[in-house]
């Protein structure tokens, strides 16, 4: 039994913050030895972002836990050479700088590739490694909104809208731990390694495609049109007695259904809400027709009677009743407690890839700061403990 | 020079509509061969979905490009008998359907892997194979609602508010695709596949890692903030004299920065303002005063002034103005013309996975229904062409 399908590659990880720690965080769970690269007492800029337990950051141990951390100053003549070292021993390089930063630090691809070609090396930055925007910061808000993302999405006559989670950083980590691998796949027929590069705003881009596909073919911009879809009504959150919820009555049979359990079976055999494009043109006439039912219920009678009729629905669930749901947190365990060393017994987010023969596990937390230097620089790097001393001393680690 | 970082790779693609299709499609970019296998006659249930070009849906061209397609009814014994033949010369084998549907076709896991231990199996549902809920229907808003993902997005006072792409089924995609091409690994490893098992709902779940991490650890229940940020200010969405921009002055040298160029440096001396947690504790406040003078300028010029200045910053774009942009659509390559047999030239999304040495491409447009069942039962598993037009009157293919 291996400890994951990824259990014989070796990540050397320079990322912080998010894109770059998710992206690593999903390999490692999947069993790569992901060597995380901080710089010497300060680390990652996570490390001092809330929420804390015991002065530990929930945000950098969520990201990291399953990663050896080792401290190493890339400035630093010694500290350059010892990377040098560790990329001739490893698989993948991923890092999350400003196009460039690793150029100056004489580690862009075309110096790494001289030191191993079977290297491959991922970038995340927010506008990617080409193009005339390739200098600006890119901060998830900023992925969002030229993406058009946030133009999509909120409520007709009101303000552009931030998904509330930093999405363009999470689509950018997905992305680029595809391309990892896929690179992986493709050095196994070619010998050879390769750069893969991420930005921010692509990522987002491409989330939008049936969006983007309604401007390139129509020529109609797509606009806020609140919690509806273009394609299909009702589709759409509803207001329940005690809350919102939603259903997805997609297609003409779910419709008849919905009309027979709110007593309205007229409704069904109406002609103006007969085919699904006469109920996306009369949207704003059915949403009221449906919320005269569900506001004379509550949410979960609502659902529990539509579950019964088979027709989607779902409540919109508030983030503490997501982690305590029997179904996602209890049999799809995404909630798991891990023990940190200083925060004791806290619970992250689960691995959502669920693998039958390898199972993706959270097996480690997070490294406390420069935890794996002696492991990683004697057995990994072949270095003595006087040598790493000596290393530490010098504040190269 | 091969054709793609995944070209030794086989996928049998039973995938429909988005989630599924949207996995696969970013495997056939990076060269694997798909074969989209449809229900005769009438095929993905796409194809009858707008936005539409000479009659065909760009909504299926977008998703369904670089695919080979055949038809086959899995119902008719003869259908069962094809299928298990390309199980046992394919590597990989995708599904959307709702869970238990492939088991009574003949082909769970368990069974396909009788045929072909080696075969990797990977199943998007909207809940999941295991748990309480897993034979409800999965739409991507039902897993936007379940997440939490809307209960934080959207306004104070306003409505829990669904993301303007079907990104739940987009998360779902690319996690999907990045089991199946760890499983590759893996198989390389063990020599044996594995089932890949990936929800909707884990998947919108898992995007939420930092807000979840809020609550476990705070014990606060994040709630909707429009477009500002927890942990810094200002991080949001101002409004110009023609438009919308966002502004992620992130920390105290940003902040001091954005006060000189606004004309008020005398409140980055505030200490009402002084710290990063003072300015998320008085948002409230500072809005305004950067909107004064935003609004007195166009979104163009208040960009430009602040790029000079180094501060991160970005207009709204509206997907037109996305597909037009010079970064995005012209050094970045996101939107691809493909020449298709019926809907002529045609614009697509690119790939948004920049590889240098094999990079991902869009080859060929997406197939007519069965364009491709003579090439792929003759030369892929060795039929003759009588045996395909006999397949084809019986209704098989």
């Amino acid at each position: 039994m291996i400890k994951g399908a990824l259990s014989d590659l070796v990540v050397l990880d320079l990322t912080r913050v998010l894109a770059g720690p998710f992206c690593t965080m999903l390999l490692a769970d999947m069993g790569a030895d992901v060597i995380k690269i901080e710089v010497p007492e300060t680390g990652d800029d996570t490390r001092q972002m809330g929420p804390f337990v015991k002065g530990e950051s929930a945000y950098y141990m969520n990201l990291n836990r399953n990663k050896r951390g080792v401290t190493l100053n890339l400035k630093h003549k010694r500290g350059k050479d010892i990377f040098a070292e560790m990329v001739k021993k490893a698989d993948i390089v991923v890092e999350n700088y400003r196009p460039g930063t690793m150029e100056k630090l004489g580690f862009g691809y075309e110096d790494m590739k001289k030191i191993n070609p079977k290297i491959i090396y991922a970038a995340i930055s927010g506008f990617g490694h080409t193009g005339p925007y390739k200098m600006r910061p890119g901060y998830d808000i900023i992925a969002q909104a030229m993406s058009g993302l946030m133009s999509t999405t909120g409520w007709p006559g009101g303000e552009p809208t931030r998904t509330g989670t930093a999405m363009g950083d999470v689509l950018a980590g997905l992305s680029c731990a595809i391309g990892i691998l896929a690179a992986v796949n493709g050095r196994n027929l070619t010998g050879e390694g390769q750069k893969i590069d991420v930005a921010l705003v692509d990522s987002a881009v491409a989330s939008l495609e049936i969006i983007n596909m309604i401007y390139l073919v129509e020529g109609r911009v797509p606009q806020r049109i609140g919690n509806r879809y273009e394609s299909t009504y009702p589709y759409d959150s509803f207001r329940a007695s005690d809350g919102s919820m939603v259903i997805g009555a997609a297609n003409d049979k779910l419709w008849q259904s919905l009309c027979s359990l709110i007593g309205r079976p007229e409704i069904a055999e109406d002609p103006k809400y007969l085919r699904v494009r006469d109920r996306v043109a009369h949207h704003d006439e059915i949403k009221p027709i449906i919320e005269e039912w569900t506001m004379g219920n509550t949410v979960q009678n609502c659902c529990r009677l539509m579950d019964e009729a088979g027709i989607p629905c779902a409540p919109i669930m508030s983030i503490d009743q997501v982690t305590s749901d029997p179904h996602i947190a209890g049999d799809r365990k995404m909630f798991v407690p891990v023990d940190h060393p200083v925060a004791g017994m806290t619970t992250l987010t689960g691995n959502h890839i669920k693998m039958s023969g390898t199972p993706a596990e959270i097996r480690t937390p997070s490294p406390v700061l420069g935890e794996h230097n002696s492991q990683v620089y004697c057995e990994f790097l072949g270095l003595t403990e006087a040598e790493v001393e000596d290393l530490r001393s010098q504040g190269v680690i």
